[in-house]
């Protein structure tokens, strides 16, 4: 019984890293799709936030299968618990970027955004990616480390927001008040991607130690 | 022990209904804080997400000992899992509303936003107000209509936005781009808070009705 639980937990972290994996993937997809106004592109983020959302039912029974026919008590209970609470933030990771391929599409052929403030939106995206593939391998591998690092990362794409943010307030720029208004969304979007990157590290690693990690 | 299954979630669901009144105090605070330029209200705002945090802990606690101590399956157990979402989504919502309150406090003694974005601000400020409300009631009551009522007054939410991004966006608007920055991001709490509340509303309802409500 108790080797059955691993099994089924097992199948159920494996599910939700892939939802990761899928969610950098979207998230890859669409700073792509953003920096070459390109439309199948974000398109594409659709269909992979659909896979994601695919598998976030499966998880849900799957750890509601855990918990009606193992009866799992103490850590292995938080395990399940947790992967519920998981599989929430990885479904709200693909929304995210599937509000970037929103905006992709709604101003095409036109860009959403250019000069510095692309790049810099670029970039975000580019960090958010690498985020994803760390929760991920945070959930493979429960490496307290890599999750040490996610945090490190996420420092990193709050900086290039806060950037993003003092050169479109700058008196100097020369975009309009709907390009800003752009802009200040797709940073929310990638910012708030990376912080529940974030959260998955801290959820995976409280599991294994036992232990909050410090904010 | 059925007994006391049911009463111990009628514990937890009492806590959860306390999380979404002080939700709504909140929100109510906040955006008379934003509208009034009040560094004490808007300080408020932070008291009573500390409080909706402090609820949280024991809520989660208490999902546990039932999932733990109960066994609980089927309905049961869905109504446990359903408390554990609940719980994020209530805490999401204190979050959003802080996220005004900061602003108000980054900004003072200047007001936020002004004029028309303020007034349009201020009215989504209280309609999110009400759907917390409807939230409570529907917690407490799981009276379908209700449920159905969050619904419909989101959509009035979301029509405020909207008014709210086409005035801003408007070449005659005369405000610049960090108040744009400002009012973008202000809109798009009071739009997330509302969600929320939708979302709270559908999980209860299904629970109690096993269907899912039509988005």
């Amino acid at each position: 019984m108790r080797m059955k639980f691993h099994e089924q937990l097992d199948a159920l972290t494996d599910r939700l890293a892939s939802m990761c994996r899928l969610a950098g993937d979207a998230g890859r997809a669409a700073t792509e799709a953003l920096v070459l106004a390109d439309l199948p592109l974000a398109e594409w983020v659709f269909d992979l936030n659909d896979q994601i959302e695919e598998l976030r039912g499966p998880c849900e029974d799957l750890a509601m299968a855990l918990l009606a026919l193992q009866g799992p008590v103490a850590c292995d209970l938080r395990q399940v618990v947790t992967g519920v609470h998981l599989g929430a933030d990885l479904s709200r990771m693909g929304g995210l970027v599937q509000h970037v391929a929103e905006s992709v599409r709604r101003r095409h052929p036109e860009h959403v955004a250019s000069g510095e403030a692309e790049e810099l939106l670029s970039d975000m995206g580019r960090v958010a990616a690498e985020l994803a593939g760390l929760a991920e391998r945070v959930l493979r591998t429960h490496d307290p480390e890599l999750a040490a690092e996610i945090g490190r990362r996420d420092d990193e794409l709050d900086d290039l927001h806060r950037r993003l943010l003092t050169l479109i307030e700058d008196p100097a720029w020369i975009g309009t008040v709907p390009a800003a208004v752009d802009v200040t969304l797709l940073g929310r979007f990638y910012e708030r991607f990376g912080d529940h990157a974030v959260v998955v590290g801290r959820r995976v690693i409280f599991l294994v130690t036992g232990e909050q990690m410090t904010p």
